[in-house]
């Protein structure tokens, strides 16, 4: 304000003080503080100075007035006013003590003074101070209303005049003689209602009744008014007194509830209101009637004519509801659409509000609401008659929401609790009643204040409808009595909800009619198993270990039927409620939380037999026999021959050992290697549900999206949903996975199957795999160049000639190339395995006496190594006959069963096997078992959990001790097997 | 209601009829519907039952009332009360043809009829229709009211009565004669102001202004009330109206703002309020001075007299804002504590509302509000004096908070969108005025609607403070009006925020200081990397190469520097913001996200040099010259030379090229080996950050619980924390890692290194490793045994033997363990070298004439390796004196610095090297790049897209495309380089 342009008028001097205050406060400008003063902290001879907020001194003979901001004459002083700015006050005089309404003139008094210094004058008299042209009359008179006909005149509430009287009193006089009965300011013929009316407000969590004000002031005489005048308002005052009772009554009592029940069957033989006999003319609807059963006539029988559409040009998911709404005096309010938060209590933005009324969306919102802001803002209920809008354009119709009121009472029972036979359905709810608990006065702080602290809309769909139709929805209302004990720290917790729900009923006994006929096909197939296991161990006997065996073929099985039943119906779900055109008109509804417990069983059980399946193949794994047979002869060993005699004690160059090694090792590398990248696998699920936001589709919401904004409500997730989306994609990329491996990676960058093969056969070494007793596989890898423990030219001029095709094939028989077979043991040639193997399978045997003598175990090893070595290289050269065998195809029938037919008694049997099944003892060859347990542990772990993340970073920790186990337990056996000494395993 | 009972006196037939009626109900009961009715959609002659909701048909000569929900008597028919149930109505005679005001009686009139069938007065004048006993009068009088002394009465507002008349008008009569000017209801003495107050309000952002009913109606009463009369509300509603103006004014106009400085100069010689001088007596405080730089003065000079402090037992950081509250006409209402959503126009949970209110923490609430919504709920502005509470028991200080009124203009300039010194402070704000526009009247829709749209208060941190001291809070609000064209549809987005800032200047100093001096250190650690870079290549010249690789090496050296300064300072906020003990008085602020930016371009740079340095180092290792040494030499050899008469065709056997594949394919494997597992790096710290919730840590408030209710309002995160926390977590893990790995796995599980160290020496092969031209790695593996080109057994006793320490030791030089060497080779050795090495070199080149000659490629290559593998061990064995070698320590200094002060002129150096520093050459010696390089990938994708799991999926794909990278060229170089062939190396 430096610039500022100064008035005329203003002497130099004034500017100069201006300008210096201004600088002190400049100096100073720290000093913008002030000291707090609220208006009630100022003296009796002090206002509230708005313009300063600080306590000012009122002017002589003044004192505060009630607000505290203004100041008024002390008793028996007059207003003057003087200059128009401030007034001031006199004194009036002896003669005139009293001081007229307005305060500015003094009157002398026909009768006594208030204390307020006014003249007092008698009941049903009227003060009159003025002439009828508003001269001030020099004595203030006292006039009495004239009662009587035809007059009919009381005293105006002011008190300064006559006015006529209420209808009801009008007979002879305004007045209300004996016998009738003054009640809410009318008066009422006699002996119409009984006159102990009980004004209580029961509150029955808390075990005690409060005598309310409210229900004192005027439970008799709505009642009255409404049974005698048939006045609407009294009527709807009276119902909502019964509502604010929670529509509780017993036969015997005079309560609210119970008055209306008199009214209505008084009124039983007028005709009712719009053609419902529950609605009797005047009255509002409150209840439904009480016979045994009616609420499933109600809720279950018809269908409500409209039709809910998720998609297509007949969208239509809007869900209409229409309030009429009263205040507490029965006055009707209007009509208003309910939504933007009347019926929840909870503050929320409109968008999220309005997701409520979206039909498909489980809805709900819960918070906490402190009792102050309650009772700021519902200092009266409103009273809601919930309508649903069928619509129709000019003859627009509604239909009447049913209500259940949790914890109503009828004759002492929580009969809405009970099964829905027991139900006794009505109509018209509030949300927050701070009146009804009101003990003595209506502005006195609550004593109870009662709160709506859940409501449901509960939506059931018709079954087997086509064309989304629904049962009349369902509205549940739970109030909650709150014991006022400190409004600032107290909170009420609260809920909004909106349910749909199905029968389950039939989608349940499909799932279980799967359950049961696949579960009986998986019996049959574990029992082949079983056989075929014990033909490959070699052993008909049936005993406790075959029914073990049998035990955990079944429990893989049964696991995959689990799985495959729970993915499926998931998929249903999933495809059906969010993803497919199929909701032309809705047909499908998600399951309730409650309603997916079995489902979670389900998926429970296909886990925990998997996991016993998976950890059963791995224990299986890691005792496999193998064996490598080196093919390699010394390469002197021709010229040694010659030269026998002259040099007998030459050693040959010995065959070297680093081939075995390299092929040991490159076993142990390939154990296990997969077809997919799990971690690849764990990494790309997690992209697509965090980061593209797959996540989203198991909300319980139909809609499709992936990207949701924040603005927008988020419902809960669907378990289901959850998991038949994890399972999915996790087999989706897993089979992607698979495909890329096996027809793009392994073509045209390295098959590591494949690879071993040709490494055994480039290194001249055949691999003998025994994973039953009797049943392996064998990889031939004898060198078609004879010898491999040569130099690097010769190495390369072999693998020259043999991309070349110059030399003979690889494989077993004479022209072939196969390289890999299943081999059927005859028990003789296992029982001579063994006994060769003895040695070997004994160092592992605890140390025995015999151990100290100086028979080198070490040295008993090689000799079993080179016994072994020379005897299968001789089997397979057929050089015993009594141990011979014979290669052949296996069956169709049998590859697809895994099964053979064939016994091997006299000779082994080699079948062909191009498919390199000898991949079954590695990881690689049970990618299936692999993937589903994995998928199974991932979404175990999100069930539990809710976390993607966590399943993810839980699944990979899984995934990395299992190969860890499965390499240290699987290298120590190949080390047992082979001989080959661990260190070169690396 | 079927068991109700039945009350006496009904007939049989009548409950007959009622059972029957019911159970035709309960057989249809799907008929529960109803039409909908509206009470306007009720005819003139219906009302609208609010028991039924439909409309029925009023009684004879009854007509809808305006709710429409009774029938009142048609025009000229009077009430009859017969039955005290239903009203009927009688015409009035003709001799008395009016009705009385209340309906029942018929009265004669001395003048006209109004519309509505009531007697007329003239103006000024009373109807009087009872005496004053309350008797009807025949015929009812029409009174003037006497507006002289003493008696000053007029008529009452309902115009049945005389009462005294306003105080300005009292002078000699109840008339405000010319020149007295009347306005508002008011008599003013003429001359006061000038009369051509301009009622309108400026809406800026429309470019337009609307002539207000409300300021039509108040401005002119307003100002001269406030002026003349000094009355407070006046002062009070007449500072309102400037301030629904945004405190806009320019120096000529007679607006709002133009009236209130006006007063405000004329005030001048008054004493200010409160001792501040912009605060003059019974006018409100609007503005500050517009003195330039004024407001930094009031902003930036003291320090609030209250500390903050988040921790301990000082904790103190609750924000009290108190507000005195004024309704638009001037009436102070209440003070107000500022919460619970009094400026937070967005709907909220009131524990998310209070969040706002707790120092520190960055809150930020913003929504789309519906327009018909906000006309609703806000049909008056309300005014708030906004004060910061400072406490203080008995003498509670209220500290003014200054406003900024973002779009506030100043003789038409936006001065407060300029720099600091031109903001012009003011006080006093409103939330949402829908009163302001509208035009014709108060009850019409308004034209406009201006809302504050931000709300913006910011707290500023005193710099240097130890005591969690701050600087007067700033207001800042902007207001934007919105043209109302579909209240239905419109909506406006609303911004509530709590900023928090100190001045970041001197941490940016900092922070530059460190970069510019480790930036210096840098460049002398380029440096001296280049000269010995320079020396290992054995070069002297320097060339533009030499400055290429300068740049290399110092773009990784910077990127360190970068990202050490980033790591530290962002630690630096992480600790004493969140996390330590240190904040027991608040002394430092998080930088606001505008500050953040340049901390984001060091981290990008960081990234950036880091990334150039990596694909460098990648590509230098893939380049590597790299030649495997075969010591061992035919078994025969020796009884060759005895036979070589006899048998002089005899080949002696080959030596066996599998261990030359075997070291190759474990040098092969070893190559993308770490120090740690990467992958288990990402799970864990993406576990860490999402599961553990360690991401809440960077939330901007000062709390460091992890676990945030989803109940509780959460803030948004900051980018400087994100990258702290996540960079500090990755190294700390990763860190953990390295330590588990090198101390626990490398000694108890297994060292690949090692192995490979081990392995050569086994095999009986060394490594030479030219990672320079003239310097490389060298490791020792000839055998101890001399041969390891052999079977088993020997195998086996030949480890036996070493493990028992019955043969010589494996190093270099005799009687020494160490096996590995860096080696600085002659440049004749390095010619001889590469020499020997142009056949195997030439096969990369392009194909030539040359190559169509009978000249083996091969047989050329194997003679080349064969040459290579004999000169390389002829060197090592000192079989060349020309190119002999001596082995030494290297010192100290030498290895700290990594460069070799002893250049090799005429003899080769081996330094001893037991830290394996071959390793260099893989990702294995590489750690601390490889983990640095991480951290800023996954911090930069994290930073672009605020999502820790993308980072983590997109760091995973990052090093599994490096590592494929780097695998695949590794595998060709070490091809071309040792002649192994690649289908070995599996």
């Amino acid at each position: 304000m430096a610039t500022e342009t100064l008035p005329s008028g203003f002497s130099i001097q004034n500017v100069l003080t201006f300008f210096l205050l201004i600088n002190i406060d400049l100096l100073h400008c720290q000093q913008f503080t002030i000291p707090f003063k609220a208006p009630t902290e100022c003296g009796v001879e002090e206002f509230f100075d708005i313009s300063s907020l600080s306590c000012v001194k009122c002017g002589p003979n003044q004192l505060r007035s009630t607000t505290g901001l203004t100041c008024v004459c002390k008793t028996g002083y007059r207003s003057v006013t003087t200059d128009k700015a401030s007034n001031t006050c006199q004194q009036c005089p002896t003669d005139k003590p009293a001081v007229t309404k307005d305060g500015f003139g003094c009157i002398r008094c026909p009768g006594s003074l208030s204390d307020d210094g006014m003249c007092l004058c008698p009941p049903a008299n009227v003060l009159v101070e003025r002439d009828v042209s508003g001269n001030l009359l020099d004595e203030a008179k006292c006039e009495t209303c004239s009662r009587n006909i035809p007059a009919f005149s009381v005293p105006s509430s002011s008190g300064d005049r006559c006015e006529r009287c209420q209808a009801s009193f009008i007979n002879t006089s305004c007045v209300c003689n004996t016998p009738n009965v003054l009640a809410g300011g009318l008066c009422f013929p006699p002996g119409i209602l009984p006159t102990n009316a009980n004004p209580s407000v029961n509150y029955g969590q808390l075990k005690f009744s409060v005598q309310s004000a409210w229900f004192v002031k005027n439970l008799y005489s709505s009642a009255a008014a409404c049974l005698v005048f048939s006045n609407l308002t009294a009527c709807q005052a009276l119902g909502n007194m019964c509502v604010m009772n929670m529509h509780s009554f017993s036969g015997t009592s005079n309560d609210a509830c119970g008055l209306f029940n008199t009214i209505f069957r008084s009124k039983a033989v007028m005709s009712s209101t719009q053609d419902i006999s529950y609605w009797r003319a005047n009255l509002p609807w409150l209840y439904y009637g009480d016979e045994p059963g009616l609420a499933g006539r109600v809720l279950q029988t018809d269908p409500v004519p409209v039709g809910f559409s998720f998609r297509g040009k007949n969208k239509n998911t809007e869900i209409k509801l229409l309030a009429a709404v009263y205040n507490i005096r029965g006055e009707f309010l209007k009509w208003e659409q309910i939504g933007g938060g009347n019926l929840q209590l909870c503050p929320d933005t409109a968008a999220k509000q309005a997701a409520a009324y979206s039909f498909g969306t489980a809805y709900q919102q819960s918070c906490d609401l402190s009792v102050a802001e309650l009772l700021q803002a519902h200092s009266e209920p409103l009273f809601y008659d919930v309508f649903m809008d069928l619509g129709g354009g000019e003859n627009r119709k509604l239909l009447p929401l049913p209500t259940l009121v949790y914890n109503q009472q009828y004759n002492g029972r929580f009969i809405n609790q009970e099964s829905m036979k027991n139900w006794y359905l009505s109509r018209r709810m509030f949300l927050v009643d701070t009146l009804g608990g009101r003990e003595k006065s209506m502005s006195s702080l609550p004593k109870v204040i009662r709160v709506a602290t859940s409501v449901k809309i509960r939506f059931q769909l018709v079954p087997r409808t086509q064309e989304g139709q629904i049962f009349p929805p369902l509205m549940i209302v739970t109030y909650t009595d709150v014991l006022i004990t400190d409004i600032n720290t107290q909170t009420v917790s609260t809920m909004f909800a909106m349910e749909y729900e199905m029968d389950q009923g039939e989608a349940r006994i499909k799932t279980d009619t799967a359950l049961g006929v696949m579960g009986g096909l998986a019996v049959l197939y574990s029992l082949l198993k079983t056989v075929s296991w014990k033909r490959r161990i070699g052993s008909p006997l049936i005993d406790a270990g075959t029914m073990f065996k049998f035990l955990l073929f079944y429990s893989g099985d049964l696991a995959n039927v689990f799985f495959v039943v729970t993915v499926g119906t998931g998929l249903y779900w999933l495809i059906f409620y969010k993803v497919s055109v199929a909701q032309q008109f809705v047909s499908v509804l998600l399951p309730l939380p409650a309603q997916e417990e079995q489902f979670v069983t389900y998926i429970g059980c296909a886990f925990t037999l998997k996991a016993i399946q998976f950890l059963h193949k791995l224990i299986l794994q890691v005792s496999v026999d193998i064996f490598l047979i080196d093919w390699e002869r010394p390469r002197n060993k021709a010229s040694r021959t010659v030269q026998a005699a002259g040099e007998p004690k030459r050693d040959p160059a010995p065959v070297s050992i680093w081939r075995t090694y390299f092929v040991a090792n490159e076993w142990n590398e390939i154990q296990t290697f997969r077809k997919i990248s799990p971690t690849f696998q764990i990494m790309a699920v997690l992209f697509i549900l965090e980061v593209v936001g797959f996540s989203n589709l198991a909300l319980r919401d139909p809609w499709s999206t992936l990207q949701r904004s924040s603005q927008a409500y988020t419902p809960s997730y669907s378990l289901i949903l959850r998991y038949s989306l994890a399972a999915t994609l996790w087999l989706c990329i897993g089979l992607l996975q698979v495909i890329f491996f096996t027809v793009f990676y392994e073509h045209f960058v390295e098959d590591k199957i494949r690879q071993f093969v040709d490494l055994c056969s480039i290194s001249n070494i055949s691999v003998l795999l025994l994973s039953h007793r009797c049943f392996g596989y064998y990889i031939h890898g004898r060198s078609v160049h004879g010898h491999a423990d040569t130099n690097m030219e010769e190495m390369n001029n072999n693998l020259k000639r043999e991309a070349e095709s110059l030399c003979g094939q690889r494989g077993l028989l004479p022209n072939t190339d196969i390289q890999t077979f299943q081999v059927s043991l005859t028990t003789h040639l296992r029982s001579q395995y063994e006994r060769i193997r003895e040695p070997l399978s004994r160092r592992n045997g605890p140390s025995r006496l015999m151990d100290t003598s100086t028979n080198n175990p070490f040295e008993q090893n090689f000799r079993a190594y080179h016994t072994m070595n020379h005897f299968l290289g001789s089997i397979v050269d057929h050089a015993h006959p009594d141990m011979d065998y014979i290669v052949k195809d296996k069956l169709m029938f049998e590859r697809v069963i895994g099964m053979e037919f064939l016994e091997p008694n006299e000779k082994s049997i080699f079948y062909n096997d191009d498919a390199h099944s000898f991949s079954d003892v590695l990881f690689y060859g049970n990618e299936a078992t692999l993937l589903i347990f994995d998928t199974l542990f991932f979404c175990v772990v999100d069930l539990g959990s809710q976390s993607f993340v966590l399943a993810a970073v839980l699944t990979y920790v899984q995934q990395m001790i299992f190969r860890l186990i499965r390499n240290f337990l699987g290298r120590k056996n190949l080390v047992n097997k082979t001989l080959v000494d661990e260190r070169f395993l690396i």
